[in-house]
């Protein structure tokens, strides 16, 4: 159960969310193995100014900044992440989105640290 | 200072954000035993298409997702998270959420990662 | 590149949100010596009674909460970290941000737990 959370500029939400979705779904599928019928994403469209940046470390020209939060349980190796920034750049260009406005950041926790509504409550 | 993160559907806090913020509430206080007077939640109520979820992974039935999320220190037992999820899935199925559209996700950090304003700054 | 996410009132990021921006910015810079050009905060501004919180809690006289999160990499000292907090609340305080409305939580991973668009993908 990878929880993904997006934040992004509305215009970019409401011109390429679809797009955004599905290359980041894809892009775990192929990269962590993950099961295609484990989807959890949340996107968090923002208004002017809410979201701030750099436009220039790490050497980029960075114009409108997409940050995307991966919260999983830690169990993958450093290749299978590597592997699964590499998709996800490799997506989210081929739906118009510069490769520059990209920012992923992944925070691990162990499998009891989730939870669905549990049957035997 | 568990701080919750609750994202949900527009409809879904106008309608029981209350509810919702009670029914978590009590839950860290019969689970963890977390004081009464520590209380920090932030809701993000959503529109139309921002949250995005498989509905049927584990074999569920999941028509309108809420993702409760709760940063803690480290200091929890298997056993209280259970409990704490067991309470939290009674509680919110008691005012009308169903079982299914619950999601938990914990992430926890270490004392010195919080801070109120400081007194001494 | 900590990523930094604050919620908080929307009165207050119209009136304060760039002051506010500057004040982590630069607090993050004195305490952890971050490169200035390291620059990513994301801000949720939160409309009326999205924001749940304890007003005593820890004996404090809390009325408009401002939660700033800090996702950084684990590198940092306790010492570094007291430092940032307290340059935090000071300049928070410098533009009229009440001391006891602050909660500051930050959440460490790895290195390898970031990636900007890959070059090589």
């Amino acid at each position: 159960m990878p929880l993904i959370q997006v934040d992004l500029n509305r215009s970019v939400f409401e011109d390429k969310g679809k797009g955004i979705s599905n290359a980041i779904h894809q892009s775990l599928i192929a990269g962590l193995g993950m099961d295609p019928t484990d989807l959890f994403q949340v996107f968090r469209p923002h208004g002017e100014g809410e979201i701030i940046f750099s436009p220039t470390y790490d050497n980029r020209d960075r114009r409108d900044l997409i940050i995307i939060r991966i919260t999983m349980v830690q169990m993958f190796s450093l290749e299978q992440k590597k592997t699964t920034y590499k998709e996800l750049t490799k997506r989210l260009v081929d739906i118009g989105i510069r490769r520059d406005d990209i920012l992923v950041c992944v925070v691990e926790n162990s499998a009891e640290n989730w939870s669905l509504g549990e049957r035997e409550a």
